[in-house]
């Protein structure tokens, strides 16, 4: 089974449709001015001139990010404007690249004569984003110059690498240029590009010049601990061991590599059940933005970065083309619709880097007023851009493209993996989906003629699902977490999918301290939490009934509902510090907003986790 | 009313009894060989010589408070070879003090160009310490060296601080000098040392010269962002602070100096109404060793250095000669008893700095993983020496001198402020108490001939109060914290105080986040704490109940009972990271031990806050 690239698919409305015209209309010129501001474009020409700030190792990937995603939405709906602006950026870098290929506007402008010298540097990450840039903006416009540039620059890094083993070290600081390369390999059909990816992610764990991070004193930092088919456990920098994964994912598939594969499966085990926060973010502590250990899933400490939520969802898109499970899909929703999600505000202009799942406003001054650096809070409002930004550009690319979840093909097979408004090109023709999901837990799917299998995902957390094929009721079964329907349609056949999406309650497991005593609520795939503008501030007091009844309440802010709950909390008043009796408390009706849209009405407190009454 | 200091009172067995004998035994030969390998010892010939360790600032204040408890034991016991080792310490340095007064071990050897120039270095903090161990060694010997040592020294920072203002700053960066200086006076009664310390009190925060560590950017580090008798919330590094207030309440006391007084009041109630843990620790933030606002008293976070609730329970001690209310003392017992107390190991050789009301190996390794010194854990095994090893030495003089909390006299009045088994000369003759306390709740009092009024302190937490005079049954009413009994005191008269010390439930405030939902568990002034090797691991998953009955139960491990109540925990299992429903739990008996004693059968888990069942 494979999914389809975002140019043969298409969102045509609803949840997800909303966003990328927000997407179109406000967030990708709202970065690419920030960009511009902070010098990002500038850098572009490589040379240090006066009044220049210095540019940073990774900004090239931020630009390339940013073409990328702006590449995806110009696939949806034509804007001359942002393609101007894409050409613009191309052709600079064009301009710019050195004759043997090299392009990187930080060694070029700063220090050319230690290119390839610096394991912990960002060079082929930068490239490896450049070529997904590249991919998707020949994809949407048919141009092909940052193709070239990008062709012309990997035929070094191969010599340099691969061949002469010339460079200081042997596999990238911080992966990605792996998935790229597979991504250009799909692309062009070249071996070179499958070749050159296969060495980096065979190479990696096993060259003892791949020295991670000193500060870090790590060699997991960037999994090169272990070569990457022993490697069981998800380990160091969130964002580089997902990136790494989701190219292990690839090969395996492509080479039925069934010892890679079974190192994925363990990977994503090890990270689904034991290290992932329940909305779908990875990175417990902020040191080296990484993985710690089983269990240690702390709420306010949780770093919790957009762009390992993003990477996350990466990643399981590629297992499920190893193995078609439901539960790939249900985790990559998971960090879709909220730990990723939040990343972005409402209003599409403003980011989060970090996505913890407590936030206290005086928890987060004690740590600025305490620590000049040396401690760490999250902070509770989102910005326009960041220094190290590359989660705003990253949250453009993937929801730029989330139509890449929704639809696969295999032999005599079409998928449906994710309820959306979409569509896509499949070999037999149009396959089409119409549906408000997740504001409800339905779906009407329009197979294209043909005889073949439709395999139709059913979210785990579905209950009483009901299947009616051109509108008659059907038995069914589900088998890894899909219906799989065989047979010969019509052009006018119509599957439709109901389920019902009541509120859950979700209980950790008795070994994550931080949730002991505490649920979650849910809907469907989405998280909700409490916020101080709803419930007043000291939120940690309350505490949820577990036995009362849910109302479920439609509400336009947020794009989704709201939910109310009984709970309660303490009667104000003037208490000891310590006293022998408890402080009185009373029923409050609590309200529950989608986790995704948490501090969008000023910076105030929220929490995932709330205690229970009983 | 004053108190007793230490040569005029004695602990004469019980539990404070065992404590000095075990100080005496162990602790002060195990204290003076650790400092002697450390080079502390060596370092009072004030050179710097081939293969010595450089001498850290604090190192004198280390050897200082080394005497001073020494003494302290010397006055309970004699004992040849202890007082032999001061003499030799003092000897030493003796025959390096400088010409004109000055000694410090640090300066002397590495940088005397810098003497009085170095706000955030310690020089006066460590004269402070040797006046209060020649105070002591005086009473405990007679023997004057050091006397004579500190008051030249005394003579030099008199006129260099408060007649030229040569040095580059005005007041001490760490606070004690003050404190000590008023026990000088008091020991000597010269008015020159009163007028010193004065100085130093009146000038803090009123002068730009005294800036604080640049590091910590904050004026109240050192507790010089205001004039003292403006300041109303405890600030900044915590023993700092507690000696700066200890010594502020000595002058107000002396002065009668309202202004001063109610800034102390004000301190106080700040400090114990807002910031302290319920084990009398303060420090929140191991960030500056420091307070921070009010209701932040994160449990594994907790400083909460062994050093701070010393100087808490001196700061209380100071109170109550300035208004005698037994709630000043019922705090320094909760200090004395629990977070101090939990400084020192039950072996009497192995000592905690910092004393967090929940500890965890787990997250400890974590910390350690992954930070290199950028984020902490404090440390779940006592060691025998730090390297800035304030705390041994300080358990040690003032665990050594205890007798100073327990009686007290005024002008037709004694007093009665602790249970203790002890004994005080009072001008009246020998005022006795022979008690069991806190094993049990009653205490026998044998007051001196005379007529008086007697003022026996009841603890708040105290239930059923019984009171015999002579044998008979009494009325009494509590005033303050104290029964008032005044008349005419026959030789043999005896006085008895009983009451009950059932098994207590604390509830912290609604806004104290961290123990929302918790309760702690307490019996008498003695926080009880759970611990792994009684619970098992996971302390976190455990719930107590409060509606279940308690067992008290003598254990002579731990030198108080322990204390069985009902609680549940998880039914062991393989369950997943998330479920809809919540781990069957199964009925167990929970094992509660003194706070204190933790820490003392290996590393392993602790908590003092508990979930509760319901």
């Amino acid at each position: 089974m494979k999914l389809y690239t975002a140019d043969k698919a298409r969102i045509t409305g609803g949840f997800w449709g909303e966003k990328q015209a927000l997407l179109q209309k406000v967030t990708a010129k709202s970065i690419y001015d920030r960009f511009a501001e902070t010098g990002r474009f500038n850098a572009l020409i490589c040379r240090k001139e006066e009044g220049m700030p210095q540019p940073h190792i990774f900004w090239d990937s931020d630009t390339a990010k940013w073409i990328e995603g702006t590449a995806c939405l110009l696939m949806r709906e034509k804007s001359p404007e942002l393609e101007a602006l894409c050409d613009g950026l191309i052709e600079t870098i064009a301009a710019n690249q050195m004759e043997d290929g090299y392009f990187n506007s930080y060694y070029q402008a700063i220090e050319i004569e230690n290119r390839f010298t610096q394991y912990i540097n960002h060079e082929l990450y930068c490239l490896g984003h450049m070529i997904e840039a590249a991919v998707a903006y020949d994809q949407a416009t048919g141009k092909k110059q940052l193709l070239e540039v990008c062709e012309k620059y990997i035929a070094l890094v191969d010599r340099v690498f691969r061949v002469e083993h010339s460079a200081a070290f042997d596999t990238p600081g911080h992966e990605e240029i792996e998935l790229a390369l597979f991504k250009l390999y799909q692309h062009t059909g070249d071996e070179k590009y499958m070749t050159l990816m296969r060495y980096f992610v065979d190479t990696r764990g096993t060259s003892p010049r791949d020295i991670t991070y000193e500060a870090l004193g790590r060699s997991d930092y960037s999994q090169t601990h272990k070569p990457v088919r022993e490697q069981d456990t998800v380990e160091g920098h969130c964002v580089r061991a997902l990136y790494l994964y989701s190219a292990m994912a690839d090969q395996a598939a492509h080479d039925q590599d069934e010892a890679l594969a079974n190192a994925c499966r363990k990977l994503y085990r090890n990270c689904v059940d034991k290290r992932m926060y329940i909305t779908g973010a990875v990175g417990s502590t902020y040191l080296g933005e990484s993985f710690t250990v089983d269990y240690d899933l702390g709420n306010h400490e949780a770093y919790a970065e957009t762009c390992a939520s993003l990477a996350l969802a990466l990643f399981c898109r590629r297992m499920l083309q190893l193995d078609v499970k439901g539960e790939y899909m249900d985790t990559a929703e998971l960090a879709l619709y909220n730990g990723a999600l939040s990343g972005m505000s409402l209003s599409g202009d403003a980011f989060f880097y970090e996505n913890p799942l407590s936030y206290s406003p005086t928890r987060a001054s004690i740590a600025n007023r305490y620590t000049k650096a040396r401690a760490h809070s999250a902070i509770g409002q989102r910005v326009k851009v960041f220094e190290c930004s590359c989660c705003p550009p990253n949250v453009l690319r993937v929801y730029g493209a989330i139509q890449e979840f929704v639809f696969g093909e295999g032999e005599d097979d079409l998928y449906v993996h994710m309820m959306a408004d979409a569509y896509a090109h499949t070999k037999y023709g149009i396959l089409q989906q119409r549906t408000d999901y997740p504001r409800q837990g339905e779906t009407t799917i329009y197979p294209p003629e043909g005889t073949y299998t439709l395999h139709i995902r059913v979210p785990a957390w579905a209950e009483e699902p009901v299947l009616c094929v051109n509108g008659l009721r059907h038995d069914f079964t589900i088998q890894d977490g899909y219906i799989h329907l065989t047979g010969e349609w019509d052009a006018d056949a119509t599957v439709e999918l109901r389920f019902s999406m009541p509120v859950r309650f979700i209980y950790a497991n008795p070994r994550v301290s931080a949730d002991a005593g505490k649920v979650c609520v849910a809907r469907g795939p989405v998280i909700y939490c409490l916020e101080g503008a709803d419930n007043g501030d000291n939120l940690s007091d309350i505490r949820l009934r577990t036995d009362g009844s849910a109302r479920v309440v439609t509400d336009g802010k947020f794009g989704l509902p709201i939910i109310t709950l009984p709970g309660s909390r303490s009667v104000p008043g003037d208490y000891p510090l310590y006293a022998v009796s408890p402080v009185p408390r009373s029923a409050v009706d609590l309200i529950f907003i989608p986790f995704y849209a948490w501090a969008n009405r000023g910076e105030n407190e929220m929490d995932v986790w709330v205690r229970t009454e009983t």
